[in-house]
């Protein structure tokens, strides 16, 4: 028996980031830039106004105010979109819109509602000093500077400042691609009757959920066999794709547990007891030339689920190349709503409803209960030295993955 | 000038919940069921075995141990998947598998542990009681019970448990379509090199990974020009697959303020001041016969992405048929680790970078400047009647959206 750090151990000091790629910005949300990202153009690339209204130079209205306004003639609009350079001589003024070019020699914008709005010719009620409104070129980034450092995770805002600074295609880590197969001559495939004795296949759709749910790329291959051919030849055929693979089923102490039975004799798959429940039989490797790591879950459905979220997210996290994949994960703390048991010697995962912070348990805990595993919203993590939970005593819980809300 | 809270009012007070939509239970992921959902089948479908070992009469072992063990005869091999009902005479044992139904007549399992393991018979060393590692039919779900509320969010636990029930598909509030469109004459694509006068189209890359890190389904459309019969052809075209529109730009005064212009003439639309930095100019409406929520967001990058979480995400979430949707969302403590000022009289909007719970000026604070809010986690959130912030004063910081974590 060994214990869920140690294996997570093993995992983590086994499963490496994933080989950098290059993506369009879009598509890189939620990565990891691989390399330091350098601007291509300054920000703003010209300088321009940022107000609706008139250039004009500073010095020419110095004097304006409401009772004595200074009145200039307008000599041209310059929309947004302009593409030309113009040059304001002083004693005139340009109408001017946000985000259009400063006509050269401008240096202020007076705002439209501190005019009289004229076309032809404009009243300026207001004095403004030189700079005023005016977003010069490069203020916000310069070209050739690093805009982004290696390591940084991509979303809107981040996205949105590549794109604005002329990069249309970044290196990244990938989103991880996860193979995700069920094993057992019982499963039946989702949307079909299981007959007597046969079970629909809801862990790999439950698993695919959960990767999609932690950022990663889903493939699902379903029901595969109790065969060790047939079994050899899908994970071998799956290696292509699969930057990990996840199993279920086929580990425990049966006469058919194929998964065990096959992998044994590849030599870094290790099976173990691992001191937790559910999840007890784990076993983890690498396969093929790529050393795609391999985790083979139980296959209790709750079991399944848990050794998700205890091994193979924070290994996806590490082969995303998040920072830190810091183990307890996320944990949230709570207080026991009531007293229940816990087993000694194995850490307990425990399906529990959280009202704000008060945890109740969600219904039966046997690791088939699928009831149970939907009403919960965490994981109480009970300690392998802790044997009774005391209604009050303090909790940390994992959150579960794909609850927490839009 | 209205208050947030006021333009939030009416957005939410606006916006439905989407009609509900039949989609496959993978399909349904981050969605919220629309219906109560029955189970078809029980949970277990057939009492099976928990365990790997032997089924048997508990009566007939009622004396095992291990000075004495009991003997008995193996008459058949049950694996999982086997479909075939048998019976079990007193007397006799069944080698059984993980999760194969339990034969007639048994009413424990003893786990191969516990025996030599015997293929043609077995001896048993220790004894267990009725119901021994039995998983009765309907001990988890009751095939007719409900085994989903209306409201749920159907993460991989609710997923496994209607697959599991024999459901494949799903009555549930589909995720927002959303439109997103920016305007104006100076936009070019990502990857095109701007001229002199134009800018980069960011908001819409911007905006799309927003509306996706928010769980609903984006559609760019990417830059329309300043033409408003353009304009609203382009807006009338994607109504048909809209649940929602976003616009940035042409929404101020300036005199090519387009979307301003265009959709002022629609009865529903309103062009308000809001007092808030940034993000000003907020217009809010619906259009056709759908009434579809159409935002127009302000131009400026940072004003935009402010305006997404503050308005357009909770509305989002009210039309997922999210529950309450909350004004403020999702607020994190911090503490300033800095003093700045904050304009009176408007809610302001502070681009911070937060270690741990300090929270530090992310950079510029300009609505244009995308260095910042590239380096921002949050939004410090300065109430308007908040002037200034001292080192030390606790803040109230909304994380920005994809930036989370895996
Ligand atoms: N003698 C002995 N017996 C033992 C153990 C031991 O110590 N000694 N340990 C336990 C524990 S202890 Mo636990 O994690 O702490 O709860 S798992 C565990 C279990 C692991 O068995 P495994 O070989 O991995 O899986 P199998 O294929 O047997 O299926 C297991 C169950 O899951 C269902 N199932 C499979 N696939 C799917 C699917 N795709 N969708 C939905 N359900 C599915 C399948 O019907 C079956 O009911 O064996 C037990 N038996
Ligand atoms: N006189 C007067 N003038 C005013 C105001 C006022 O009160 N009085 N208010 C302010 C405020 S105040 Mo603020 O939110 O509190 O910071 S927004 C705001 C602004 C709103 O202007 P709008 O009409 O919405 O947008 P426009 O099209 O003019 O663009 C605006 C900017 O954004 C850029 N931009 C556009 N689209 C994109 C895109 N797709 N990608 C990247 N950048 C883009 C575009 O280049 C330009 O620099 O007008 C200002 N002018």
């Amino acid at each position: 028996m060994i214990s869920v750090e140690q294996h997570l151990d093993r995992i983590l000091s086994t499963v490496t980031v994933i080989p950098p790629f290059e993506l369009g910005v879009l598509d890189a949300q939620g990565c990891i830039l691989a390399a330091d990202v350098q601007a291509r153009g300054s920000l703003p690339g010209f300088t321009n106004s940022a107000m609706d209204g008139y250039a004009v130079h500073a010095s020419d209205i110095a004097t304006a105010s409401a009772e004595s306004p200074v009145t200039l003639p307008v000599v041209n609009d310059i929309a947004a979109g302009n593409t030309k350079p113009w040059s304001l001589a002083s004693g005139q003024t340009m109408r001017i819109m946000t985000g259009a070019p400063m006509p050269h020699g401008a240096d202020a914008v007076v705002p439209v509602e501190a005019t009289d709005g004229g076309v032809v010719r404009v009243q300026i009620r207001e004095r403004r000093s030189v700079g005023a409104h005016v977003r010069e070129v490069g203020e916000d980034v310069e070209a050739g500077n690093v805009v982004l450092r290696r390591g940084t995770l991509l979303g809107p805002g981040q996205i949105a400042l590549l794109a604005a600074a002329g990069i249309a295609r970044v290196r990244v880590v990938p989103r991880p691609r996860v193979v995700v197969i069920s094993t057992g001559d019982e499963l039946v495939e989702v949307g079909r009757t299981p007959g007597f004795g046969q079970i629909v296949d809801s862990n790999s759709v439950m698993l695919t959920a959960a990767v999609t749910a932690v950022g990663a790329t889903p493939f699902r291959v379903g029901g595969v066999p109790d065969d060790a051919r047939t079994l050899m030849e899908t994970l071998e055929g799956q290696l292509v794709r699969a930057d990990a693979i996840i199993t279920t089923g086929g580990v425990s102490m049966g006469a058919f547990d194929t998964v065990k039975e096959v992998l044994s004799r590849v030599g870094t798959m290790r099976f173990d007891k691992v001191a937790m429940r559910p999840g007890m039989p784990q076993g983890f490797g690498v396969l093929g030339d790529e050393r795609v790591p391999v985790f083979t879950l139980p296959g209790n459905p709750v079991s399944a689920l848990v050794s998700f979220h205890v091994f193979v997210a924070p290994a996806l996290r590490a082969m995303a190349g998040r920072p830190e994949p810091s183990y307890p994960p996320g944990y949230v703390p709570a207080v026991a709503a009531e007293p229940f048991g816990s087993v000694e010697g194995k850490m307990e995962f425990v399906r529990v409803i959280l009202d704000d912070d008060r945890a109740r348990l969600a219904g039966g805990q046997g690791s088939h209960m699928l009831g149970a595993l939907a009403a919960a919203d965490a994981l109480a993590v009970i300690p392998e030295d802790v044997t009774e939970v005391a209604a009050g005593d303090e909790l940390m819980c994992l959150p579960l993955l794909g609850r927490e809300g839009m």
